[in-house]
């Protein structure tokens, strides 16, 4: 069949609950319950984590122990860990715990961009100048995210070339890989694929990664629209952890066990086992206090033919 | 691009809530709530409905209310209602509610067949023939229905072959289409391309609907694999009502206001208004007294730029 005649044997996973799924939850989680999440998200095989983030302590504090997380971790063999920076001086903090990696942002939509970090896009953009000149000084890797690219909650829909461009612009100052958000989870295939089509005439498609919400159920049918156009990264959370933890069922990040089930029914490897996630899961769950809503975790293991 | 080259103007939605969706819930749902629910489906521009089953009474209280259901809908301008009929006696029974559209169900798994309607498939071919006659000479429209395709709960993953010679079966006795289920939702995009693929082989695309379930968070992305392969009508149930209701977050069936929204976005018709299919949602979250699983109905309505 033509489809899914190119499939990859394999693609990478980027988890984001330690930072992205945690950062909006109410309370604070103990960096040792932190620590638990970290273990058990290793132990299912995922060797690559975007750990925590070095904004304003007295801005989310949900992330105040960035330090101590980081610390406590260590390094670890076969390991990435990220932590976002939002500037020189957060660069410096992750730079002190001992951090190798870090990930710079900014949004495609400027009105998103002033009420996330309460700056211009080009005000910004100098901002991560500074710190990809610090981070090839100290040949630290960076990876950078651009959010909103589907759609703002304040503009709408968002032109693609500005968001390709902004890409093309962390690409161009250091990043390895930049991310693509749908931040707020309004994205459909067609969409998608014009996406990853307008990246791909800019750059590399090695250095696009799609970091999807699942918030109107359209993940995973993006995330297979990516695959079937050569994106080989994704940003997933266990148990969908992420989102806003107020709206029960508005889903926020794509679960990874979620892309886990569909890519091994797929043939698509990930290093990732399914069963030992669910377990991951479940401590996430034990963590936040709630259910999350990651379809796979709920639904228990697949089935199998009786043996 | 060449990823959705061939995507339809439009395609044709199956709503089931009513019957599948309902059949499960514990507690009888009252038939002038049933009713409310059916107009509100009406309403939102759905214009074919599962609405019941004339199974026996004891086997399942909730739909033994059929004849009421259907005489108290009565015939409607341009609106298509199935209801199951097991047996000759259950014909008998829609056909003097007035029912002209009726459908027939099989399960791909034997055991499954077994445990569902106490038969062999082969007997319950029989029952389906015999079925097929009397709709023949009274001129009533059947529909088929083959479950546990993409995996049973007793024998794990099904052999395409086998479904596809029933799928077979129903349209040679005289069912206009033929309704594929992954009653379980274990389905991923690879098996699904498959089981398409088979049934394109032995029978016209338009004679096939796909009935996905998203236990697994899969059916979007399966939905979208058999809209790239020709298939052109999917059962959908308002909100994902169906499946356990004793499991939070194992969604049943695919909800229709997810399709919808995701087939708005990738510009295929369907003929439904999101806002009031929200509402029947809404109404369905009503008539079972708990918030279903439908991810748009709980993430509100999608951002539009402001004007």
């Amino acid at each position: 069949m033509q489809l899914f005649a190119s499939l990859p044997d394999r693609v990478t996973l980027v988890e984001v609950s330690p930072r992205d799924g945690l950062q909006n939850e109410p309370g604070t989680v103990a960096t040792a319950d932190k620590l638990r999440l970290v273990e058990a998200l290793l132990a299912a095989g995922l060797t690559r984590l975007e750990l925590t983030s070095f904004v304003s302590k007295s801005r989310i504090p949900q992330l105040a122990d960035a330090e101590e997380l980081v610390r406590a971790l260590g390094p670890r063999e076969g390991v990435r860990a990220w932590a976002l920076v939002p500037n020189a001086q957060g660069y410096g903090r992750a730079r002190a715990a001992g951090l190798t990696e870090m990930a710079v942002f900014v949004s495609a939509s400027e009105t998103h961009n002033r009420k996330n970090v309460g700056a211009t896009i080009a005000d910004t953009l100098a901002r991560i100048r500074e710190v990809a000149s610090l981070a090839r000084a100290d040949d630290v890797r960076l990876r950078g995210y651009v959010s909103c690219v589907w759609g703002c909650p304040y503009e709408g829909e968002i032109a693609v070339g500005g968001a390709v461009a902004l890409a093309r612009t962390l690409v161009d100052a250091g990043c390895e890989q930049v991310s693509l958000g749908d931040t707020i989870g309004v994205g459909t295939p067609v969409q998608t694929a014009r996406i990853v089509d307008a990246f791909a005439r800019e750059l590399p498609l090695d250095t696009l990664a799609l970091h999807l919400h699942d918030t109107r159920g359209t993940a995973l049918a993006n995330a297979l629209t990516g695959l079937e156009l050569g994106v080989r990264t994704f940003d997933t959370s266990v148990g969908g952890l992420g989102g806003c933890p107020f709206a029960p069922g508005a889903a926020g990040n794509l679960a990874t066990e979620d892309l886990v089930y569909m890519l091994d029914g797929m043939g698509v490897r990930t290093g990732v086992d399914l069963a030992a996630l669910c377990e991951a899961g479940r401590v996430a769950q034990e963590v936040v206090g709630r259910r999350l809503p990651g379809k796979v975790l709920n639904a228990g293991p697949p089935v199998r033919r009786p043996s």
